[in-house]
Order: C-alpha cells, then sequence, then structure tokens
C-alpha cells in the first residue's frame, strides 16, 4: 500500500527518534520506515498489495450486498455497518455532497460488494465465541464478513481519496479477544463505554469483559434487588448503569460484533454488596465480639445461596453472552478465621484450619447455582488452583505472576484439559515511562511448553485496565493504542514479531484513530495530520 | 469550612482505601479524613475559619469594587476576573436567573467587594517577578489582590450555594512557580495551551515556561525568519503559532496573572532551525568528508550571531516579560570534534580538546546579544556547571540528578550568588504506577545546606511535562493534579507537609477541576459528583 500521509508521518518519526535525555530514557531506538504494509492494524494473516489504484468519490461509492450474499438489506446490523465504514472513509461532513449526474472516472472504484458467505449471518442473534469470523477480499469485489478493509483507504497528494487493489485472506489467531474495564474503583460514564467499544472495534477486540461491580461501589441496578445499587453505588442515581443502559450497551456492542461478558466477582471483592444486602458479608470478629466491619461472601448461610440463585437468575436473563466471569479471585482468610461461627462450621466439614477448601466449597455451590441458569463460566486462576471442581467448559482466567510463573500456570491448566485466557502481560493499567507497549506486544500467550493439544486451549486473551487510577479523564488515552498491542497479538499470525514494522503500522493506526475522535495518545515524538480536538 | 459535599467524597475515599492487589501495589495507605481546610488548594498561609455561614444567590450576588480600591471599572482584566469566578461559583447555565424583585434572606451574602490596595494595579502591564500577589479577606468585606476566595463556595444540603465566614491572609512563599510545556516533540493546539492556562490560574501558577522549539520541530513562526517554521514546523500551516497565536496565549496569561517566559534553546536541540536556515548548525564530518547530517548551532561563523541578533530582538518584541529562557543544555560535543574547521578554531583560541570552552564561548556571545535586548535571562544548569560568566540576575534552572545531586547543585549555584529555579524532582512526564503526586509533594526547594542568604536566593521551581509521550490527547490528565501538588509546594508555608491533610483537599480539588471541564485524573478509587463529560 502506498500511502503519501503515512509516508510522510513515519519520516518525521524517523526524524524526530533521536533520544531527548533530558528524559534519561535509555530506549531501544526503532528504525521507522514505512511499512510496506501501510497502516493495516492488526495485521491480516494473508495480504496480496498491488501498485494499481482506484479514486472514491462520496458521491458516488457505495457498499452494497453481493448477489449471493446470506444476509442483505434485511440485515441491519450489516446496513449499519455499511453506513458506519462509509463516514469513516469520507467523514460525516461530506455526507451532503450528491451525485449530480458526474460521471465517473476511468480509474474510480465505485462499489464494495459485501459477500456473506457463512449460513448463519448474525443480523439479529449475538456474537460468540464460535463466531466466523474470516474475511476475504478479492480485487474489485470484495467479499467480507463483519470488518471491511477500510484501512486501505488513503488520501493522496490532493486529498484524493484512494485504494490499492489489494488481497486480503483474513482470519483471527484467537476467538477470544477482550479488554477489561472496571466500573466500580471509577464509575464510568455510558459515554465513555461507547467510545471505547467503538475504538475496540477499530482494533478487532471482540469480547467487553465488564468488571461492573467490586469492593468500592455496585453501579449495577438490580431489578430484584434494587438496593445492591441504591445503597452500594457511589450514588444512587448519578453513578449507576439502569437496565435500560446496559442494554444500550450491550446492543452497541453486538452491532459491532462483541461479546459483552459481565463480571461479578465473589466471595473477596464484594464490600459494596453488604451495604444494600444485608447478612450477605461475613461479620468479622475482634475477640469475642463482632468488629463492625465484614469479610468475603457468608459462605455458611443458606440465604446467601438463596440470593446467588435469584441475583444470576436476573444476570443471565439480562446478559445474552453464554459466558458469565465469576471471579473468584483473592479471597482473604483474615475474617472467616475471626469468626466463631464460620470456626465451627469448619469442624463440622471436617475442614481443619484449610480456609482454601471453604472456599472451594463456596464456588462450588455457585457454580452448580450458575449451571442451571445454562451460563457457561470464566473464574481467576485461584479456583482452578485451588482445586475446585469444574465443568469441562469452564474458562480460567490467567492473570498471577511473572513470566516464568504464568506460563508454567498456562501449561498446568492446559495439561488438566482445560481452556484458557492470558492476562497477566496486559495489565495495563500498571504505566510506566517509555514505549511500554513493546513488552505488550511481545508477550505471546502460546509460549509455555506444552504439546500442540495444550496450545489449542488457549483460545486468547484480554487487556485488563483496572480502576484505580482510571477514570473518564484520562482511560482513553491510557488504553489507546497499548491496547493495540495486544490486540495485534491475539489477530494476527504468530510469525508477526517485527516491532520497527509494527511500530510503523501502529504510528498511522494511532493517528486514525485520533482522527475518528479517539484521544489515543502518542507512542514518540511525532504529529498526526490532524491533531486530537479535544482537551 | 463545613462542606457536605466535601465530606460526602472523602468518607468515599476513605472507604475505598483498601489496596485492591489484581494490582499487586503496596502503597502507604492514606487516611482519608476530611480536612478542617476542606477544599482550599494551595492551602493559604492563614485561614481562619468560622461555624457562622452566609447563602449565596446567583441572581442577587455581585462582585464589585470597594470604595478606596486602587482599580475599579476601567480594569477590564478585573471585570473579566469578576465574571469568571461568578461563571465558576453559580456556572453558565445559572446566570439567565434574573432577579425578580425577590428580597434577600437574613443570612444572605450578597456582595464581595475587592479592595486593590497595591499602587500598580497591573490592569494593563504584565504580571513580573515582583509583582504582589498578597491577598487579605475580612469576613463580609474582602480584601483580594486577582485571586478571589470561591474555592470557600460550596453547596449545602439542598444545593444552595454558601459560604463560611473566613478570614484568610495569604502570600505566596515562592515568587517563581511554572509549568514547562513543550510544544516541539508534539505540537500542542492553542486550545490545549488556553485550557491549561486556565488550569494553571486555579492552582496559582502563574509561570508558562513554554519550550517553544526543539530538534523535533520548530512551530513558532517568526516573522523576521518565516523559513524556520516554513521548513521546520511538522506542518507549514497546520503545525505552526502564527504571532496572532501567540499574542493570545499571552493575553489570555495575563489576564490569568500568569508570565509567558519563551524558550530557545541553544546550541544543542536545534534540529528543527537547520531546515530553514542554512549553514546555521554544525556539518558532521565522517573521516574527511561532510556526513551530511549537521550538530550544535555552528559557533565559529559570524553569520551564526547576526543571525541570532536579529532572531532574539524579535523574540524580545513579541514576549513582553522581562525574561527569557535560553536553554543551554545537553550539547553534544561529537559533530564539533569530528568537523576540521571548528578543530581548527579550536587550536586558535588556545582551547585545547576542551570543547565546554567552546560552548562558553558560544554562550558568552548569546548572552551578550540578549543583554542588548534588555531581557533577563535563565539558563539550564550546564551553562553554570560549565563556568560561563554570567550577569548576577541570571536565573540558574536545575534540572540533573538525584537528590543529593540536586540539592549540591543548589547549595553550589546559592553560594556563588545565583538566584535558582529548581526542577529536578518534578519531571512530570516520567510517570510510573501508584500515587507518585506524594513524591513531588515531598519535595522542597530549599532542602539543602546553604545559609539563610542562599535560600533566599531560590526563587521557585517548575514542574516539567517534556513532549516525547504527551500531545493533546493525553497532556491535560497527565499534567493535573500531579502539577497541583508541585503548585501547593511552592505556594504553601513550608511547614504545610500533612500528606493526609493534601491528600483529602487535593481529592475535592480536583473534582473542582474536573466539574469546571478540566480532565483532572483521579488520585485514587473515588468519585466526583459531576464526572468528567467528555472522553
Amino acid at each position: 500500500m502506498s500511502s503519501r500521509t503515512g509516508k510522510e508521518i513515519l519520516n518525521v518519526l524517523l526524524y524526530s527518534s533521536r533520544p531527548q535525555t533530558q528524559n534519561r530514557l535509555e530506549e531501544a531506538e526503532l528504525v521507522a520506515q514505512p511499512s510496506k504494509y501501510g497502516s493495516l492494524w492488526p495485521l491480516p494473516q494473508k495480504v496480496q498489495l498491488s501498485e494499481v489504484s482506484f479514486k472514491l468519490t462520496s458521491s458516488s461509492f457505495r457498499i452494497v450486498d453481493a448477489k449471493d450474499s446470506t444476509a442483505g438489506p434485511s440485515c441491519s446490523l450489516l446496513q449499519d455497518a455499511y453506513r458506519r465504514y462509509y463516514e469513516y472513509m469520507f467523514g460525516i461532513a461530506k455526507r451532503q455532497q450528491l451525485n449530480k449526474g458526474r460521471r465517473t472516472g476511468p480509474s474510480e472504484l465505485t462499489e464494495l460488494q459485501v459477500w456473506i458467505t457463512s449460513p448463519d449471518s448474525e443480523c439479529d442473534s449475538y456474537p460468540s465465541l464460535t463466531s466466523d469470523e474470516s474475511c476475504e477480499s478479492l480485487p474489485h469485489s470484495y467479499h467480507l464478513h463483519r470488518v471491511a478493509g477500510i484501512q486501505l483507504v488513503y488520501e493522496d497528494e490532493y486529498g484524493a481519496k484512494s485504494i490499492n487493489s489489494t488481497t486480503i485472506s483474513d482470519f483471527p489467531r484467537f476467538a477470544h479477544r477482550g479488554i477489561l474495564l472496571d466500573s466500580s474503583r471509577h464509575f464510568l460514564p455510558i459515554k465513555v463505554i461507547l467510545a471505547n467499544l467503538e475504538t475496540m472495534a477499530m482494533n478487532k477486540i471482540n469480547v467487553f469483559h465488564w468488571h461492573i461491580v467490586d469492593d468500592q461501589s455496585f453501579p449495577y441496578l438490580s431489578r430484584t434487588f434494587p438496593q445492591l445499587s441504591q445503597q452500594g453505588a457511589y450514588h444512587p442515581y448519578t453513578h449507576v448503569y439502569t437496565p435500560a443502559d446496559v442494554k444500550m450497551v450491550i446492543e452497541f456492542a453486538r452491532l459491532r460484533g462483541i461479546r459483552v461478558i459481565p463480571e461479578f466477582d465473589t466471595p473477596g471483592h464484594t464490600q459494596s454488596w453488604g451495604k444494600g444486602q444485608p447478612d450477605l458479608l461475613t461479620p468479622c470478629y475482634s475477640g469475642s465480639k463482632p468488629s463492625g466491619t465484614f469479610g468475603p461472601v457468608n459462605p455458611i448461610l443458606n440465604t446467601t445461596y438463596d440470593f446467588m440463585s435469584q441475583f444470576f437468575k436476573e444476570i443471565s436473563a439480562v446478559f445474552p453472552d453464554a459466558y458469565v466471569h465469576l471471579g473468584g479471585d483473592e479471597v482473604d482468610f483474615t475474617c472467616w478465621k475471626s469468626n466463631p461461627d464460620i470456626q465451627k462450621f469448619m469442624d463440622q466439614q471436617g475442614f481443619g484450619q484449610d480456609y482454601s477448601k471453604l472456599e472451594s466449597f463456596y464456588i462450588q455451590k455457585l457454580l452448580d447455582i450458575v449451571t442451571t441458569t445454562e451460563k457457561g463460566y470464566t473464574i481467576w486462576q485461584e479456583v482452578f488452583d485451588n482445586g475446585v471442581k469444574l465443568k469441562p467448559d469452564t474458562l480460567i482466567h490467567v492473570w498471577k505472576g511473572n513470566q516464568q510463573q504464568y506460563q508454567n500456570e498456562m501449561a498446568n491448566v492446559t495439561s488438566s484439559g482445560y481452556r484458557t485466557l492470558l492476562s497477566t502481560p496486559w495489565y495495563l493499567n500498571r504505566i510506566s515511562y517509555g514505549q511500554d507497549w513493546q513488552g505488550h506486544y511481545k508477550a505471546d500467550p502460546q509460549d509455555f511448553k506444552g504439546t500442540e493439544a495444550q496450545k489449542k486451549l488457549v483460545i486468547g486473551g484480554e487487556a485488563c485496565l483496572w480502576g484505580e487510577y482510571v477514570d473518564a479523564t484520562n482511560l482513553t488515552p491510557r488504553l489507546w493504542p497499548r491496547a493495540s498491542a495486544v490486540a495485534e497479538r491475539l489477530w494476527s499470525a504468530k510469525d508477526v514479531t517485527d516491532i520497527n514494522d509494527a511500530f510503523s503500522r501502529l504510528s498511522v493506526h494511532r493517528c486514525r484513530m485520533v482522527d475518528r475522535g479517539i484521544p489515543a495518545e502518542p507512542l514518540f515524538s511525532s504529529y498526526c495530520p490532524h491533531e486530537y480536538k479535544g482537551i
């Protein structure tokens, strides 16, 4: 692809790559030559470029359903996508231009034919782990599924939109490519969530892991237990997600091929639940008396399980995805140990002093409850580590340790036959000075000792942006383009590892996000043709 | 001050301060009790609080000139400030409300009298290093200079604006409280600069150090040498500051009591200058032939000094402040060493192989040039370290080393009788995970071994936000509220060091910035009554 805009940017990047030692940072210098793949991100599995280029004009260009497409005008998901891509290509301002009888030039491309071939077009259903995300494009006639090749469009030296004849055959390396956002430590206004869903789609991220509640606040407005947010949200009206909000998020995501997997983490990380649901949490003791503080969910009361049954029945109805994330991480045993009723229960059950057995007791009952809702579940790795009995289709989410430790964990989980997701190297909330995206880019979820069969049990990974230091003011630039590095790792072929080529493409991809109104932060000294317009 | 809004926020902060170890960060936990000083930031030198409160209504409240004020209706700087503060107090939306004959209640405050007492009211002139920034407030009749006590206004439980009777006597500890922004590594649109000047004023920052050009780009459009930006900017039209832009920035700053000190750094950091000014930079040699690359400004040509004379004549006219920053940092001698003409000149001058003598030769000639423009100058510490002869009123800007090293440097500079500014501990571009504002808050520019006379030579400091990884997408949340920590260190009394009290006040101050449309990032898990509305 020959993009003059791209080349100009990259020449500047090359020029400006000398280190500024006022910052005393020794950075491995990247040689920023324009990539032969232009600004394609994530890189498709197969690309054949050609020098033949076509002009595109907003007045005559149309995206149309191919004759034999299995989805057509009645598929509103598809028609919405056409409109969105058209606006990305030509900009909203130019929609007013009408074709007043102008004849098309000899080398003008006037039609993008979209030919859906999969029998299930998912026009009205939800995306899933088994959705077909593959796509082929041929010169002149494009056969696409969902994601169009509009990253190929560039402006020539006169500002005219152009595209080079290009053949693409594409499919994702991993089926599960997620981003975790945390709306508990800080409330995230719906507008921020939608803007980031839009950006996820630009990066072929297909899972929004919504860590919706935690210790700090409970913004999910439950129809069954409205007191949970009434008492547990930062504010019962301004800092909650109503059923309509949640529905909007799910539909906005669906139209972009993104699954929404909510996480309701128990038995730890539940301080905010206790405010609106008395007796749900374990009372901690100081000596022989309750101290007034509370610990994890109380695992010894029947009322706890009654509550969970009703609660997860609602959740399974509200969130259509086949999976729910049940958390299960970081259970602190201190409070359980202090409570005499818990101690008595431990004796009765013969658990001795092994509180991980009590944790497993709770989790097993919870998993049985969720199983009745016919959902699959994802859990953080501790649940597996503690030996809880799990359904074979359980997803184990690995997040702990250093590189060696998480690679051992991936080996252990897959040798036990479970499917797994990796997040450890992708905790994007942990910031540091310099180009940390390179570390995120280099991590590979299949780099561990194991058989081919084990490797196949790795279904993907998630970039996590925990919310202690993140809210609407800084979330978007902190997430992008750092999460784009993870997106390419999870989409593109395993051997796509050239860091210089990635730097070049990602720099232009970042400017494309900025051009579309997303404040994606810079990788290094550089400029975008159109800088971000907000503050 | 008793602010219910403040208390609510802080209760939440207290509640949410339990660590989230998914992030494996061991953080010194702050005890977040509401401060008795409410949300005052930076903390005034003297505050006497009272329980007596008054209501404020937008329909009847007025800010007026006191009878004996030395500045009145003809002082547009003051009248502009009244309007700005009124909008901060009541919000733009409520301006429409008219006072339809409503009588004021018994405990309503209807008037803020502003009594300017200094003979020079600076209505039409520019702020300077010697501007009087002190202010007194008394119950009922406020005598203020420039910055009003609107941080005392809060909403009571019914949303009514209220203020407690409070006596404040205030003045800054240091006269020079600056922020450096870098518009070379990334171009910063004017809108971003203005929004941050507004925020500087909210934090009593009174110097904008504009690091306007550097190696990467030359966005300053010079009337005398238009080729500098024509060739050296990232783009000659979209990525430049025109004379009108610069004038607007200076006036916007002036109305807020902020000085604009431009930096034109030479002889290093000048790659972008060479594009539009042939022969300005030293040609580097590879063996006996020019390599095609260029080094620092060429110090051996008369044309260099002719150029600098004309250039700084323009700069001294365009920027009204009494000071200009001349840089002088990080001169790399490699290119000079390679050049046979430079070697010959070194021999002639008897410099031997000591290239710092050549650097001093250049700088001394430059300082003589700038002296003829009747400007004072600030230089980075290397110029002092290299023994360049300096005028007694030169400001030495300390930026290098670890704590011990910069404290030694402060001692050396002041024992030589020079005034100094500190920046080393306040390189805000260097980010790390967690509450790094605490480290910025704890640094004190007078913490070094020296006499009282030496300490008095410390006139302040600057927070620096270098631009390698910062542009319009992420500048504002990265700067605020981290720079607020520096602002309080430089304004408030030396013994204002209670980190818990600071956390409490700063948390509310940060929400106030958010309320005013500034995306200041959170300190920790928490919420603001009105979250940021952008993305």
